[in-house]
């Protein structure tokens, strides 16, 4: 028997027919096949070999009719076409929850008399009694208090402190009920979640239509009600979703986790490139935080979807200039060698806050997944909200949102503005003492008026206060909170009061950024194409790098691994190595007291025998071996195919009982004319498993697996089958040699 | 015998001894053991497994003494100390280059009576009798016509031209004598080779103290006698040679092949750093041009080493100006939708004639290759030299060097100004007719005098006679060579004049330089860094990625895999997928027809015949298998390993004859007492080698090749080992399916 596929395989002729074509398997065979569950982990090279399969016949189709040609010519642009309409889509959705979420904020200070659709500043826009003086004051707009009871003035700021309050926790109430309801996937940054789907592992539903319906509504109402938190997280979720709902339109990529994947690699770079106006800035987030398989031709992907949905934002212009840059800010002073100092401390500060951030952080989560606080996410979340509308509200600079507060900062002071950050008294020519002298070029060279100093100690306490509050606000089970808007905010809020001052308010929020996410270059281009300080090169630089630094000789994860973490998702971390010195003989399964390997032999096993192997075991793939005692290894059968295909054999193939025999070879072996007709599945077995030997060094295996992006691995030792070494077996391992709990990893 | 090795490895206990510890290799045994010889591959899964041994040792004893506890710390900073070396030399080279090779520029028109050491600028600078009408005429400078006849007018600027012409080619003639006699491999661009290193080919005294040495003078030589080429590519080798010197002082990096090539990765972003200025830049261009083997850790790296050399070069300030930043140039006005076809119309071009230059290039080379004309290299630049220096002195423009020509161009024009450029009339309020109104508010208010008609025309005829130029000069066998400074230079030469015009230029030139290296981001971030131009980011994205799109369409190899390709380095390519379906058994060796694969056996071979065998082949390794007859694999030995233990054997171990056993096992087999000594040749057995099966396809074998970095991998089919693929082996193939000559790939 063994002769004969010996025989059968180096015959000459035996490859054309014997090599697997996953294609007319996906084609020809039980639907079903080649598909993985959810909570599962893809297998790169399977659906890599599987895409190459599908270009082959493609381009051999092509070469004998038009038709294929044409089509063949669609199917090589689809995938910049698919990264067209992501760019689309995202700028567009962008766009409209900013007008939205302005709206919304606006809404829960007053009302217009025109039409309740517009807000505060379009409502005054419209109005001809507005005067320059009080650009936002015109009587179409009227606050709460002065609609209800009639007067605007005294004691009726506490009816509008209520009203405020009142509409942030409806908004906020809406959206955790929403979320609670449609779609649970929704609540959360999310970027925890992609990158461990970017990684391998299947989570349906979590990028489906629900979720992106749900999570646009939910960002608007959640930014709405005030609570601390970003759309640079959700807006990356939002057009990952995008992203996997129009490959759906795509054969290619619908039929592919593998392709799949790289469209949402792109499709990251897609979502933090509309949530800052920076698309090289995206591209590089999409590099160096989020993505797990980024070859050069994804990267021109992204380039160009970012490219394409920085345009369409700025084509919906939500901000109301036109520049692509949202907030074109310079610091116009040249900087000198010994301001190095101050920035490097500022960056030791900022990787400092952010290290604690990140332990406070995850420690209030632990509570709340621990504790009987977990149990009552919409009273956390009403509570929180209400904390947040209650303390907000008294300051000017915290009750406003985000944008308003952005277009307060950012507009040059003229002469004829309200805002109280533009309190400069216009006498130029002599310095006040705290604007130094190479300052003199600025605005500080115009003396401070009282209420700047106001707005400024204003501003210091918001930043606190919103510091505190976005701790307990992150990974809250409301909706979608990052840490970026928190403090991409305060950046605003402080950059533009004092050419001195606000530097180093501007360092300390980028290193504490680069101190949470942990991200280097990224940040630092993100800040260029936010701010355009072209000239400030070289101390963002040495910030965030100081930054990073400090926060990773404290603890080595970003804020995101650390939640991948205390989640228990099947991530392979490919920032830090394994350095331990064990072999895949520690690792492989079974240990040396467990039962042997439960192996599928080549011939020779019947329907039922296989049958309840299958009942027996819960593993998700079987080896497959030429006899029991060789124990040499033929290939690799995965468990869910083996069922589907059993199965099919069982119902549609004719004469096929318990006894029959199960075949993985080529050629039938002799057999009596009497038997039943066997099943042949060669077709679902894949004829080149990955081996390691059992000297093999665990360093390697994972970097393997790594690389590869393996879901398993067999392990032999001169050409006999030993064992087998899964990716949980290396995530447990892992885990155990740094003596965290193994079965912390939840799934396959 | 076989049994007895089997119980011995699966005894409990063999594990701690048995397994391979590379650093006691090192330590304990023959010197050279663990090494390559030149023009070999790296193998670097075992490279890192060096390192890790290493770090693993290091930090295990520094948990005993405060000594090595101490070792332990100076050598985890041991990385980013030699960044900062390395940005700190390569600044100061890049620094010193640019300062003497404006001087000996000048030297060709003219000398400084003060001291000959100083150039124009500088000259004049001293010089109290200068005046602001004309800034760079002082009669301390004098032109070798005034000099030597001691007038200055008139017909004696054909002596100026016959010096001119006369000192290009003494500059250009010390270059090729210094490059042939001292270092030869301090020709060229570098940056084909370098990207050859950094995927793993060992090329000894490519980045050698002597090519450090020579490649800097002649840099020098090369720009000053104005050869069309750029300080680019150059710089990048020179930061690479910097890099590989320093790593000699570090244990940690002059072992380690692996470590040192992320080292050479970083400083490639180092080289484009102080090039350009750059230090985001350059960073990216590593990433996607340069590097082979790029994680996190050395993007961080990279980033940190490109910034010292960033800031050391700001320190030296060649430029005399205070910007990090070389030329500070923003376009203001906000571009229009429409604007949008012009630029990617201009892409289009830049991609053809990127096409185009690479094909015409590479056509000249293999013309140099395979003709006589490769014999005379020193003819071949002293006649280009000629070429270039009689046709550029008569257009200013041409004659010029680069720095001179940047500073000239780039300085905004002031009234005092006497540069052609700026003749501007200054009339502002009426615009001329080929000023349009959108750039009204630019320098085109102005009317542009008659000087500056002139101005263009010249610059118009540089442009396309540099472009031509740097056809037969780009890969000419005198020193170093770069597209890079050809399309910098003459954006520089275009940038200032006319808004609306230049932008166009720009745009052009920036594409040109996208269709010939085929970089997207990382050029779309250099020109960021250089110019400032933050508002142009999607037109600049639009043109580059349009560029790259068309230039791919005519051929898909950037003129740095052209010139690899032309060298036949052993280069796998990471940027093309293989897409042809052909499996491991078609590529692997022996083939069908051939002899059986050489393999030795784990014991029962003598020392005669495993010397015999040595002799009879020349593979780099041999497969150890338990027995002839089973072929079940056991380990992987490579030949230079081999060689130097039996010599070393022959030569210390007492008694070992040609008789005597070779054995690749632990345990001893029983020997009769008479017989003589084994050789024990256990420890540099490779017991964990990669192995794939017959059926891998082709493609599968090749991504594992690229992503693990591997020398060779064995083909085994159920357990029995049957032949070997190498690097090489992949190489020829996938030359032959491209319908290539498949003995074109020249090394291992």
């Amino acid at each position: 028997m063994q002769c004969c596929t010996q025989i059968c395989r180096v015959s000459a002729d035996w490859r054309p027919s014997n090599s697997p074509k996953l294609i007319d398997l996906l084609d020809d065979t039980v639907p079903g096949i080649g598909t993985y569950e959810d909570f599962n982990t893809i297998d790169w090279v399977r659906e890599k070999s599987k895409d190459r399969d599908r270009h082959r016949e493609i381009t051999n189709k092509s070469k004998h009719s038009t038709v294929a040609l044409l089509f063949s010519i669609s199917d090589a642009f689809s995938g910049w076409l698919l990264m067209l309409l992501i760019g689309l889509m995202s700028g567009a959705l962008a766009g409209g929850i900013d007008i939205a979420a302005h709206w919304m904020t606006d809404l829960k200070e007053g009302v217009c008399l025109n039409g309740f659709w517009f807000n505060h500043e379009h409502c005054c826009w419209a109005s001809n009694e507005t005067t320059f003086q009080e650009r936002d004051k015109c009587p179409q707009w009227k606050t709460w208090a002065e609609l209800m009871v009639g007067v605007s003035e005294g004691s009726v700021n506490v009816l509008n402190h209520f009203m405020y309050v009142s509409w942030a926790l409806l908004f906020a109430f809406l959206a955790v009920i929403l979320v609670r309801a449609f779609a649970p996937y929704a609540c959360g940054s999310g970027i925890p979640e992609i990158k461990t789907i970017l990684s391998g592992f299947i989570i349906r539903g979590y990028l489906g239509k629900w979720t992106l319906i749900i999570k646009t509504i939910t960002l608007v109402l959640a930014v709405s009600s005030g609570l601390s938190l970003g759309k640079e997280g959700p807006l990356v979720h939002v057009a990952c979703c995008c992203a996997n709902i129009l490959c759906h339109f795509f054969t290619k990529y619908r039929r592919n986790e593998a392709k799949r994947r790289e469209v949402l690699s792109a499709a990251s770079a897609v979502g933090v490139s509309v949530a800052f106006g920076a698309p090289i800035g995206g591209v590089l987030f999409s590099l160096e935080e989020v993505s797990y398989y980024f070859p050069l031709k994804t990267l021109w992907r992204s380039f160009f979807a970012a490219l394409v949905a920085a345009f369409t934002l700025r084509s919906i212009n939500p901000f109301g200039n036109s520049r692509l840059v949202l907030f074109y800010v310079e610091f116009h002073t040249p900087w000198h060698l010994l301001e190095l100092i101050p920035f490097v401390l500022l960056g030791i500060f900022g990787g400092l806050w952010g290290a604690f951030f990140i332990h406070a952080n995850i420690a209030w989560c632990r509570l709340r997944k621990n504790t009987r606080l977990g149990h009552y996410p919409v009273i956390e979340v009403l509570v929180v909200t209400l904390l947040t509308a209650l303390l907000a509200f008294p300051i000017e600079y915290t009750r406003m949102s985000s944008s308003e507060l952005i277009s307060e900062l950012f507009n040059d002071c003229g002469l004829l503005d309200s805002s109280k950050l533009c309190g400069y008294t216009s006498n130029s020519g002599s310095t006040s003492g705290s604007v130094n002298a190479t300052a003199a070029n600025g605005l500080g060279a115009r003396l401070a008026g009282p209420g700047l100093y106001t707005a400024m100690w204003q501003l210091a306490l918001a930043l606190v206060f919103k510091m505190l509050i976005t701790v307990a606000t992150f990974g809250i089970k409301v909706t979608d909170l990052d840490v970026f808007l928190k403090a991409k905010q305060n950046i605003r809020a402080v950059l533009r009061i004092k050419p001195q001052n606000d530097k180093h308010f501007f360092f300390f929020l980028i290193s504490t950024l680069g101190g949470v996410t942990r991200m280097t270059v990224s940040l630092v281009v993100i800040m260029f194409e936010l701010t355009g300080g072209l000239e400030y090169i070289v101390p963002l630089m040495a910030a965030t790098m100081t930054s990073k630094w400090v926060a990773d000789a404290l603890s080595r994860e970003s804020i995101y691994e650390a939640h991948i973490r205390l989640n228990g998702y099947p991530f392979l971390e490919a920032k830090e190595e394994f350095r331990h010195k064990t072999l895949a003989t520690d690792v492989m399964r079974p240990r040396q007291s467990d039962p042997p390997l439960s192996v599928l032999t080549q011939s020779g096993m019947s329907v039922e025998e296989v049958e309840r192997l299958i009942a027996d075991t819960t593993y998700s793939g079987f080896p497959v071996v030429i006899s029991q005692q060789s124990q040499r290894l033929v290939g690799f059968v995965l468990r869910r195919d083996l069922v589907i295909s059993l199965e099919n054999a069982r119902r549609h193939q004719e004469g096929v009982v318990s006894v029959s025999a199960v075949l993985f070879t080529e050629c039938d072996p002799p057999a009596s004319p009497s038997a039943p007709p066997a099943v042949k599945l060669h077709n679902i077995l894949d004829l080149s498993p990955f081996t390691v030997t059992v000297h093999t060094p665990m360093e390697i295996v994972v970097d393997i697996f790594r690389k590869l992006g393996l879901r398993q691995c067999l392990v032999i030792q001169n050409g006999r089958l030993l064992g087998i070494i899964t990716k949980k077996d290396i995530l447990k391992h892992m885990a155990q040699m740094a003596n965290r709990d193994p079965e912390s990893i939840l799934f396959n």
